[in-house]
């Protein structure tokens, strides 16, 4: 996806917002604020926005000396999923249709996401996207292409959301590969966040092999790009892998919640919208 | 007040709807967030947000070559205003207390501000405005200075809300002289816009000789100047001109209502809050 112009007050809002999370002092988050505004005067809007972030985010660590700003916040909305974890499970085995309620729920997972907003119900928002209908629903053929999958790769997105990923990849039958980031970037789960969120326990973890939002597949390790072209389904959740791998291929499944208007108007959606859409059929990634 | 870091991401968005409400094509739209960030490079943080905004939208109405931007907006919102003006001046008719009342609609008009967000329900707000408790209240000092006044200054806001100024001169016993802007900024009023409204039909209507938002002393005429330097009560409108005349001097009461965060905390409130705030007693402007 390309860059919006209404995606530059928001690089500049997310990166103060990080600088303050990491205990930036004035100084340092007076610093960051002048060095994003020369990353978005250089970097052309050919790129997409994971890519500015990427170098934003970049400049935050660097400006703030930390390396991992949201380390605190991560662990906090990991236990906080993982409190709730017996209820999603609970709510997937009362089920008429597990995989649905599954899929929903990764859905709603994906409301723990710093960028976009700093605060959130997360139960209520759990009870909403179960009854909320899907604004794009491609989950016919998503249930057909699992049917036959041999090998599922699973690309997560924010720390905490992976408690819900791993409720719908333990009603999964194929085996399933999770990709975390290979680094801090955001909120994002890296392989630790997943360890945390025990997805180790239930799949192969991966890393991406690099800390760039989403799935910027030039900055991936070859081992990853390698097991991203042998995968027979792609589950890609969040909107920094949509903004990346978008339009994708037919193996490619978005998984998110629309929060940001830029992106629920790049789907044709609102704000608030649940998708599941597939790849585009013609392409191949 | 000083511009804070949060105040950046506000110029871009702001600056883009601008563009937006203007017709810029795309390709003007793009020069203008690119044109701004070059500005924010430039511009210290010792400026006040006003002075930065003022740059800002130059740079729009050059880019999108639209002298006046927010022309249609703003005849819209003296309409809608007007439309409501039988059942204002009703309020106060009917009030125990009519100068409370009227200074209440005023800052209810203050809503009337397509800067911070550009939907609003009017007449849900004036209800909201006349029970809402005061989160700072210098009325009583506002009434000692208006009861010995010769001579009231009233600087605008924007327009539309210069209706609801109206209703408030109505009820002043003292001769008020209004200054509205000018030139084009924003939706702010321009003496064009005060006329609209009716203003000149009750007050002596000035110009504070400028263009730019709020109301920077050194950008000023010297008629304004002067006219700013006898009054005995200036009654300053809006967060534009707290922005730029505080901490004032005890003339000077700011009429508001906190419409952005940074404001609210700088004035110690929350977003939301309607404010009646004495200036600084020591201070001279």
């Amino acid at each position: 996806m390309k860059t919006y112009l209404d995606c530059y007050p928001c690089f500049l809002r997310q990166a103060l917002q990080a600088a303050r999370l990491a205990g930036g002092t004035e100084a340092q988050q007076q610093a960051v604020v002048g060095g994003v505004l020369e990353v978005l005067v250089q970097m052309g809007a050919d790129s997409t926005p994971p890519e500015i972030a990427d170098q934003v985010h970049q400049l935050v660590r660097r400006e703030v000396r930390n390396g991992d700003p949201y380390q605190t916040a991560k662990q906090a909305a990991t236990q906080q999923a993982l409190q709730l974890y017996p209820r999603l499970k609970a709510r997937v085995a009362g089920a008429d249709d597990p995989l649905e309620v599954a899929l929903r729920l990764s859905i709603a997972g994906n409301i723990m996401d710093l960028g976009p907003e700093l605060h959130y119900d997360l139960w209520d928002t759990v009870e909403r996207v179960l009854a909320q209908p899907f604004a794009v629903d491609d989950s016919a053929a998503l249930r057909q292409a699992l049917a036959t999958a041999r090998s599922v790769l699973y690309l997560t997105d924010n720390a905490g959301e992976t408690v819900f990923d791993r409720v719908l990849i333990e009603t999964l039958a194929a085996p399933v590969t999770v990709a975390a980031k290979g680094g801090p970037i955001l909120n994002d789960a890296t392989c630790n966040d997943a360890v945390e969120a025990g997805l180790d326990q239930i799949a192969e973890l991966i890393s991406t092999g690099t800390d760039a939002p989403g799935v910027i597949l030039s900055r991936c390790s070859d081992a990853f790009r390698a097991r991203f072209e042998e995968a027979d389904v792609v589950l890609a959740k969040g909107q920094a892998n949509y903004e990346t791998l978008s339009p994708g291929d037919a193996r490619v499944f978005f998984l998110l919640r629309a929060k940001c208007p830029v992106i629920a108007r790049d789907l044709g959606t609102e704000a608030g919208a649940i998708v599941v859409r597939q790849g585009d059929a013609g392409g191949r990634l």
